[in-house]
């Protein structure tokens, strides 16, 4: 659709509903004996259970199939730092395609509060009546402290732009690697972008062998900014670049991202749009795997790609295939978490995820590598792959 | 219904549907050019359109039909501190009725702390996506400070188990005081009880002729807790207590409850049950008008205190006539002041939703002074009210 089109439809349809979710009963209390039952003084049952086992609000509540998607508005899509209002209509969405695909009942929840402290602070105070938290559009360094510090707090939590996003780049990977028949373990990774995204899908690179044991470790991961390669020898390396240090460049290479590019296998471009040319992708190995996520524009454009010899091309838009949408990954996850009461979202979850989503795929071609964002059958392969691995 | 016949439905109901609501999308997503307008990349046009102005949230997201319904879990119903998590019953049974009586969108918020200053903190923090919050079973004194600290938050805040119930025994009172014929300001008024609910109620009466003219303040307040009138001789007088005496006990009267009881035209019992029988009501003038509001046994029973010459008695049960229940008020006094976009909740608009209430009953009588909860006519009489009001 034309650009300034979907932009007149998309405000039209949000100021025709007011918004796009609501709250609803489940049932109808119009006779004052369902008043005494739902409300006082019958509540007062449910209330006592709970009180002396906690454990029970999942099955006398809506606990266990609600999920709070937070953000504090410091990172929305490309807009960058909006605020917590401004916000809102992303997390709506968000909470829509819980349901939509997943069945569950989100809620946004939008903090008036930039703080890691108060952040914090504020997931762990409202916890009580969800199930589990999605974290959402939460700026990088921040977003990594807050989603660690969260841990604990006794329900699942994850960070989507994060690992929403590594998931899928994963399930790509994944029929990419059969694609062009390059197992995983001699893949060499460059990835561009070191924000949310980029850290994490260095991560579940790093974790592929995880109880898994068809999935080894790729070859190497260098990862990329704008000052080219991270590596030992710069002198303006954060704490989070030094973590990644740790599996990360391990010939210790320098150089830009045009030098990164030599010998590699896959490029997956989490940063800004326009930087590459079919000329670069030539100095890449044979049968290059590319996925050129920044939007609206891509690091390099399908075609241009596939003329400088890539194999397959995977993007952020729903126009060209392949799709890398994290609503692949968030609404199952949740689903099998919430449905088997698990206390935090696991690097296995994230790998059982991505190979769930993968296997969506029968038949693996250049155009189809990631199942499309609305295919009904991803949410329940992913739940179940979830359910299936044994508390840990 | 028998007590133990109530509780084992109530059970089974919360067990039934594992809770009583939940979020709903307003219009399907099921196709991918509808995904691309609630969702990234369309959704971001009215994320613009709110961080160039705030304001339009009210027209670009549910903020405007939303509302928090806010536990701390400290003192839930007559179950004293049971923790945020077994509070969820009781909220989600509240925010039932925002749906069914006003059509909003209620969502429960179980806070993980009982300090005021979190406790505040929380809520400033999670205010963007609500259009108002209610406070809610939070114990004395520290739902005071909580509520009027929250008070310049932007979006109107109400602790209802103080002001929606002075507001419906405001409401009764003011038919009442029509029955026996005797105006608002001869009315020698008890309170027995010092928690949120007395010291609200103390508070409306009080403020009767605000903007109202043909409402004066009554002619006398006496509160009573356990050790009897609080009078400026006592030495146990707590900072809630001096704010009352500003106001209440004019000629310093000290002595027990059957002291205070000389002499009154009303008597408002929100303590403990079963402390009145009809002698102590012969102490009163004569057509005494008693709220025997303590929940499941009253101060004294409806017929007891008829017996001792009452004139009309109204209780917190639904299985005797004039029921004082707060949903006559939150439901249309949010209503109103959403759909106006309030800042705050007034003393004018507290008054002015009791007097709506009033004015539902057509024919006063003695077993017809307050409105059923579930009439349908109040909600929108309360909501047109606050609408009418001009902005402060």
């Amino acid at each position: 659709m034309d650009e300034n089109k979907l932009k007149k439809e998309s405000l039209d349809l949000h100021k025709k509903y007011q918004g796009k979710i609501e709250t609803r009963n489940k049932f109808k209390v119009d006779t004052l004996e369902e008043l005494s039952k739902v409300y006082s003084p019958g509540v007062a049952e449910p209330c006592k259970v709970i009180a002396d086992d906690p454990g029970k609000a999942y099955e006398l509540t809506t606990k266990g199939s609600t999920v709070a998607v937070v953000s504090d508005g410091s990172a929305v899509l490309g807009l960058g730092n909006i605020g917590p209002t401004a916000a809102i209509p992303v997390m709506e969405g968000k909470v829509m395609l819980l349901k939509e695909l997943a069945g569950l009942n989100g809620f946004p929840i939008c903090l008036a509060t930039q703080d890691v402290d108060e952040i914090v602070n504020a997931v762990r105070w409202i916890s009580p009546v969800f199930g589990g938290i999605i974290l959402e559009d939460i700026s990088a360094p921040r977003c990594f402290e807050v989603e660690a510090r969260l841990q604990h707090c006794g329900i699942p939590i994850m960070h989507d732009d994060q690992h929403g996003t590594a998931i899928v780049v994963l399930s790509g990977i994944l029929n990419a690697s059969k694609l062009v028949n390059k197992p995983l373990h001699t893949l060499k990774v460059v990835i561009n972008g070191d924000g949310s995204a980029g850290v994490a899908i260095a991560k579940i690179l790093k974790c592929l062998k995880l109880g898994v044991e068809s999935c080894n470790p790729v070859k190497e991961i260098l990862i990329c900014n704008k000052e080219g390669i991270i590596s030992k020898d710069r002198d303006d390396l954060t704490k989070v670049h030094k973590e990644l240090l740790e599996f990360t460049n391990p010939e210790n290479r320098s150089g830009d991202l045009r030098e990164a590019l030599k010998g590699a296998d896959v490029f997956i471009g989490v940063s800004v749009g326009g930087l590459l040319k079919a000329d670069d992708i030539q100095k890449m190995n044979k049968d290059a795997i590319i996925f050129a996520l920044a939007n609206p524009e891509p690091e390099i454009m399908p075609d241009e790609a596939l003329k400088g010899g890539a194999a397959v091309v995977a993007t952020g838009r729903s126009d060209f295939p392949n799709q890398v949408n994290n609503v692949l990954a968030f609404p199952g996850l949740f689903k099998g978490a919430l449905e088997t009461r698990r206390k935090r979202i696991t690097e296995k979850m994230k790998l059982m995820a991505a190979i769930a989503i993968a296997s969506c795929i029968d038949d693996v071609t250049k155009d189809s590598i990631i199942p499309s964002p609305l295919d009904k059958r991803v949410v329940d392969k992913v739940a179940n792959a979830i359910k299936e691995i044994s508390d840990e």
